[in-house]
């Protein structure tokens, strides 16, 4: 089993079930720091360098949060122009400079591999919030933890699911990771529904496949009556070669109550990267999905806080301090 | 009266007489804590997500700070490119999101609407930051707050004021708001001083005499010298179809200590939102103001932060335990 | 002796041997709290306004992880556009209005001067984090403080020691300041290698040679073989005339191991600003230098978090109760 005090956070591959499992059992104890029904001051005085050398508001906000909830403070950076990074500094050395400042780092590059990079020359442990269209570990582990808490309430388990995954399967990023993720998992049926331009990479469906998984290639909703999972992500336009191409999957794509009334089990559970597009033209996750109690894309981004809160804990070695440091939530907490 | 647990504060327009007593009384005894007499801890542990979709470094700061003074952290994001909302995110989506990281909201958008409607979709109390040319109802709360303490000590109440407000009126949006929270109050006199193209829209001159009080509209300051409190906005030229026509002007809504003695009282009270623009052919308020003891500009600011502590307080419902998380300051406070 | 407590810290040259002393002093008491052994709350309550009008990812975050450090908040901005600045307010106004938000200020700005002009208007202690070519006063400190730690684990001191500065000495505002602090030191070599278009200012040197130093000039580094420091400053190409001329020089001020074995003492202490240009072409610092124990550019960064953390401590008059609001690090802490 992996040990995570010291450890970076670097790819979905670091990780065994045993240790998915150890992720999660700590996220679960984070659940009333989270809702407030208590908190925490395990990491009061410790400091997370949320450094993003890509902006991402959620993602930044999420890390940052998940370790003020923990009692610590964070110093971070947004955007690369201002960095050093930028006047040829290697990012060796910017990882010596940087993990000078915190005691954990969460870092997001625009760059394959460069997070990796960084965690060489870091005295401090790393975690990946996403380096390009290579890695984004933590939206990956949220992913699954959602997965099992929702099969969880129906009474189901990850073994023996059948997932949907729906949209642009070729570039992204998230529905890759997930599948390594479940490919330590048994006897999953995964229906992979996309365009043929964007359909899943081969090296993926190796993987499946090679893990002992059931694959089912398809191009619409139609016949996937059963999934107990529906995971969509965003067709850009933009991927097409013509605006013409674009419009024949146009609508194909979308879910809204109907669409799913008509193919979806009355428990399929909805789960989406987010930001999902909600401009009319959209090809996507329609609002009038918001009133229906299976769309968990609002729980993933809960679950996205536990995870995070987590994988600091774990990575500090605090995991078996957070209650010990428990005290009262004496504010108005959300509804 | 209103009820603040809980609740957002999106618009002047939902203050009564009461609830306006209810934040200043507040507001008073935030004082020690902001003056660094003492310090209170009565937020620790609980998170501020300051989102600031406008760039707006006073505000922001002055809102993270008030946060801080509480005991409180702050996450916060400034600007609006690295936003999801640029990706056709609904603001229902984006409050969903972001009101999972965060206690209680400070919003500033640049969109007019936008922060009630973002406010629909949050978990947690709301607080407008500013939403375009709409409502920015803490700049109207402080701008009160501080002719109450300025008349007060005077001898005066807002009861019975003559008030004369001076520049653009026409899109001043401070000027609007704080109209509104005044019709709340007895027999004021408002003198609107401004060019005729930038004259106060009817609509505010309604709301003003509909409630009691006395408007006198005219183009210079003379004729005005027994007003309690003057509050100058700045006109920007551009607003004015041709330089020619801003010539006419030029001189004319400035305020320097000479223009000061000749036309107002010995106790005048002078205000400003600020920033003002200290450079030689601003059309503005002169430096040589600032040995003048009635000079509120940089008090407004101070009561800024009293006000959006109150707020604070109020809406996560600890302003009775704010004395009992009491503790010493033990370091250098300010002059 | 220079009295610290409510003052601010704009120069170099406020500085006599006294107080840099009492700096170093507070510095070395700071170590276990950067090192994560201990942590110390004095400053829990108390909020930096850390104001870069200017971006400068490591020196910001260095000053506000400093402050956290010692348990203090941190509220701060990047960049100018965003600022009250752009509209023509004065520093004084702006200093009066964000003094209003915090118990210190550290400050960045791309102009000249700025720094002093704001600290006019500001209500508490403003430490200067760099005003363009002027100023940049704790990278001074942080350098000399580096050199006495190197020299003194070599059994020297700074009092007679010989240091070649290498590179851009005209430009180079780091050399300048530096130089400066030297000067109030006795009977030091100063070997100044650089091209003759880049050569140190005769102000600079007069300062060194009244104070009774040695200066030797050079345009390469055979000959200083005794050397006990040698900081190096990036030469930029832009700086010449044109390309022909850079490359005349091109490799002449660059060191690697090979060039070190060469033409230094086997303790001789290497030291460089940073941010340093790994790029292959560049004109610089070699990589294969950084398993030299003797390269001191990644402990002048984590001197300078004590500098920095030493400032605060001084400036708000804590630094004889760090000791007492001492408590346990229980989280991991960095290798």
């Amino acid at each position: 089993m992996t040990e995570f005090t010291g450890n970076h956070i670097l790819s979905v591959n670091q990780f065994d079930r045993e240790a998915i499992g150890k992720i999660f059992e700590t996220a679960n104890t984070m659940q009333p720091y989270a809702q407030r029904k208590k908190q925490t001051r395990v990491l009061d005085g410790a400091i997370l360098g949320n450094m993003f050398f890509e902006a991402s508001t959620r993602t930044r906000v999420s890390f940052g949060s998940a370790f003020n909830l923990l009692g610590g403070s964070v110093r971070e950076t947004t955007g690369m122009s201002s960095s050093a990074l930028a006047k040829g500094e290697s990012l060796f050395d910017t990882a010596r400079v940087l993990s000078s400042y915190a005691d954990v780092i969460a870092m997001r590059h625009p760059q394959s591999g460069s997070v990796a990079e960084f965690s060489q020359g870091s005295m401090v442990p790393v975690i990946n919030g996403g380096d390009g269209s290579n890695e984004h570990p933590t939206q990956a582990l949220l992913d699954l933890y959602t997965i099992e808490k929702e099969l969880s309430s129906n009474l189901q388990t990850i073994d023996n699911m059948h997932i949907a995954m729906v949209g642009d399967l070729k570039y992204g990023r998230t529905v890759h990771s997930l599948s390594k993720l479940l490919a330590a998992y048994k006897n999953i049926t995964f229906s992979l529904i996309s365009p043929k331009e964007l359909a899943m990479p081969d090296e993926v469906i190796s993987i499946i496949e090679n893990a002992g998984h059931k694959v089912i290639i398809s191009q619409d909703l139609e016949g996937n009556a059963d999934a107990d999972i529906l995971y969509l992500t965003r067709i850009q336009e933009e991927r097409f070669e013509n605006a013409q191409e674009a419009n024949k999957y146009r609508g194909q794509f979308r879910l809204n109550q109907q669409i799913y009334t008509k193919h979806c089990k009355s428990n399929t559970v909805i789960m989406h990267p987010l930001p999902r597009d909600s401009r009319m033209e959209a090809n996507e996750l329609d609002t009038d999905l918001n009133l229906n109690p299976n769309l968990a894309i609002f729980r993933q981004v809960e679950n996205g806080v536990l995870i995070r809160m987590a994988l600091f804990a774990l990575t500090l070695g605090v995991e078996d301090k957070v209650k010990q440091h428990e005290c009262e939530v004496t504010w108005f907490s959300r509804k």
